[in-house]
């Protein structure tokens, strides 16, 4: 895999329509969107081929029986996790069902906490249903990223009814440990919230223990909705699959309810991508995170070396990395700037408003590309020279 | 074409999981939903493998523009009607869309008025979304179904809003002659409703002309939402895309408002599928229609014949044909008594509340299979014997 990984050109990458290599002029190299510039694995590749050769009509009501239980076994193994099909809704994306998890935890004009820097879709979720959002910014050090608990506690008002939390956490890279997720439980249990825990990159962890949210405890399980799915570890975001899990089944009607019956069953061909992803893709699986890992730490020492200036905390988990340029001078605008010199990344502000100065950059391409991309930053920030002590 | 098609068994049928195969016991020959059980044409598979080998990550936003381009050009070249990819949201189910159209153009308590029978969806759609159905039962003839313009102008009421129509028809089959639209669009315009006109089945059609509601009149046009796509023509519903047009920016927001910010991009595999639907495969499409023409013709000859007094219309367009079995004592529950005799049809109920004694069967099947289908049909009603005369 390393091989074909490694020989993946700019021109490969332009070759198929897609969000993250067309928005920008050819003279950008984008290592914005999270999705990967790599291949998704023949052996899924083989399922949606064979599926396509068979009949592609409409799936069986509520899912494929045999994705559901890849799921739970997955959940099962993994994260020791018990659940059964009829706690899962299957959706065409995850990033759209955090809207509907808002609006059926929670009424227009209450409060959603969340701590921040977070994906940015949970803020525009908050804000297109018409709730509030009470961000808990996250305290940074080179260290590593903390939660704020003191500050959370303060945020909590009357009206304040769900705790949105994305764990492992983009773009932080956080795996929240299971004492701080205790800790977390315990506030969610005092308030009352209702919680929505995104744990989509579960998967995409550097050998750090993942904790189930819900898993802690069965009152948790009862209140919480669980985003899980495929398209982060094994690159299937252009194939919309994801789930929406919950042991309460009043939360789950809720949910569909919102969606006011529009909820498709899943694609036959994205389902049949999940089940390959599932019960057959393992090697790939590893395979990609031993590349992903390299080009985190690769990333990591040339920053240190040739940007020391430009800092970041440990990545745990997820292929995206958050940069801090607040000890320049241009850091109001970095992503402006570095967009401007060619290099397109996530702007910081988009994942709260605290976190100007940051940009976040996906290194999940080829060694060839990661270092133009990384290249063209070091050109970029040294022709911008002025730090703020300067 | 038609030898692969002849050769198609039960046991090929039942190889891949889905609705129509799955949810009867095997026992039971289920010709009911409206997908056809035939593979789909080489040039798509094709497409998507080729996409599957490429990168599959978030597509652009607002759907692929060669995919809307295909759809704008055969708008132009079959129906003569103009549209530009702004005027497009891509969905994934048509069925599901209904929801939001009947949800954007109308209020809870408002009527929708909408010929009957109708697929299913409609009805569901009305009552879900807390509308009123006012549903204009067409008349039925063994020369044909007609619409009902009298009964339809006694049916509205201050609150009535919109007009759901089905063109061509499910499941009577009806092409709606220009003459006709032209008298509904009069209607509509009168008392100043609004329109979804469902015109999935416009491509699966035996040499009646298709009139597009909404090119009738710029007017129209303005208050119409057109519901069309791939899915049963290239017999691609298990893929989940199909096409909203309308050509009033402000309704197609208003669509996407009621979706509370919930729809997905389209899936990557379902637009190279699409696009070579559109662009590649006229020939398969040529190949089916006359297979179904030709099934069509052999399920009329057949039923003339052995049970002749099983009523229906002919059939101008769709895959399932109407069947009345009114003449018969146990009409109230044709359905039923069919399905305990292993012939899983719809049940003409689930199309309008007028419609008990029909069922509908589906012929999108190989020849050998709707025999068996004609066989068991025949024994079942023979053995029941008495007619509601004798
Ligand atoms: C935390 C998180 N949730 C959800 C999504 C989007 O999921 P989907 O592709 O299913 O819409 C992303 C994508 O980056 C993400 O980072
Ligand atoms: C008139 C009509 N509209 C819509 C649908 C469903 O479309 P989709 O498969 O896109 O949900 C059907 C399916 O039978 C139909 O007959």
């Amino acid at each position: 895999m390393k091989e074909i990984f490694d020989a993946i050109t700019t021109a490969d990458c332009r070759t198929y329509p897609g969000s993250k290599w067309q928005t920008h002029p050819e003279s950008v190299l984008p290592l914005w969107v999270a999705d990967m510039d790599f291949p998704i694995a023949r052996e899924i590749q083989q399922a949606i081929q064979e599926r396509a050769a068979g009949f592609v009509g409409y799936p069986q009501h509520g899912g494929d029986p045999q994705v559901l239980l890849a799921l739970q076994e997955r959940l099962k193994s993994r994260f020791d996790w018990d659940i059964s099909a009829r706690d899962v809704l299957t959706v065409p994306s995850l990033g759209r069902a955090l809207h509907t998890c808002i609006a059926a935890l929670s009424e227009p004009g209450e409060g959603v906490i969340t701590q921040t820097p977070v994906y940015h879709r949970f803020l525009i979720g908050i804000r297109e249903t018409g709730r509030v959002a009470l961000e808990s910014p996250m305290l940074f050090s080179p260290a590593g990223w903390e939660l704020d608990f003191e500050q959370l506690e303060s945020l909590v008002t009357p009206q304040t009814r769900v705790l949105m939390l994305c764990n492992p956490q983009n773009p932080t890279g956080r795996v929240f440990s299971r004492l701080e997720l205790e800790k977390l439980a315990e506030f969610v249990l005092n308030h009352d919230l209702l919680v929505i825990s995104d744990e989509l990159h579960a998967d995409v962890n550097y050998g750090h223990q993942h904790t189930v949210f819900a898993s802690l405890s069965p009152e948790l399980e009862q209140r919480t909705f669980t985003l899980y799915g495929p398209g982060k570890t094994f690159n299937l975001a252009g194939l919309g699959l994801g789930f929406v899990i919950c042991k309460n089944p009043a939360l789950l009607d809720k949910f569909k309810q919102v969606l006011l019956g529009t909820l498709p069953e899943p694609n036959v061909l994205s389902s049949a991508a999940a089940l390959a992803a599932y019960t057959q893709a393992e090697v790939w699986e590893k395979e990609v995170l031993a590349y992903l890992q390299a080009n985190r730490d690769h990333l990591a020492a040339r920053l240190q070396k040739e940007l020391p200036e430009v800092q970041f905390a440990p990545l745990e988990a997820t292929y995206t990395q958050l940069l801090n340029f607040r000890n320049y001078s241009f850091a109001p605008e970095a992503q402006k700037v570095l967009l401007q010199g060619g290099l397109a990344l996530n702007e910081g502000s988009s994942f709260g408003k605290d976190f100007w100065g940051y940009a976040r950059i996906n290194f999940a391409t080829s060694r060839q590309i990661l270092d133009q991309a990384i290249d063209r930053m070091v050109q970029i920030v040294q022709a911008r020279q002025e730090t703020v002590s300067s």
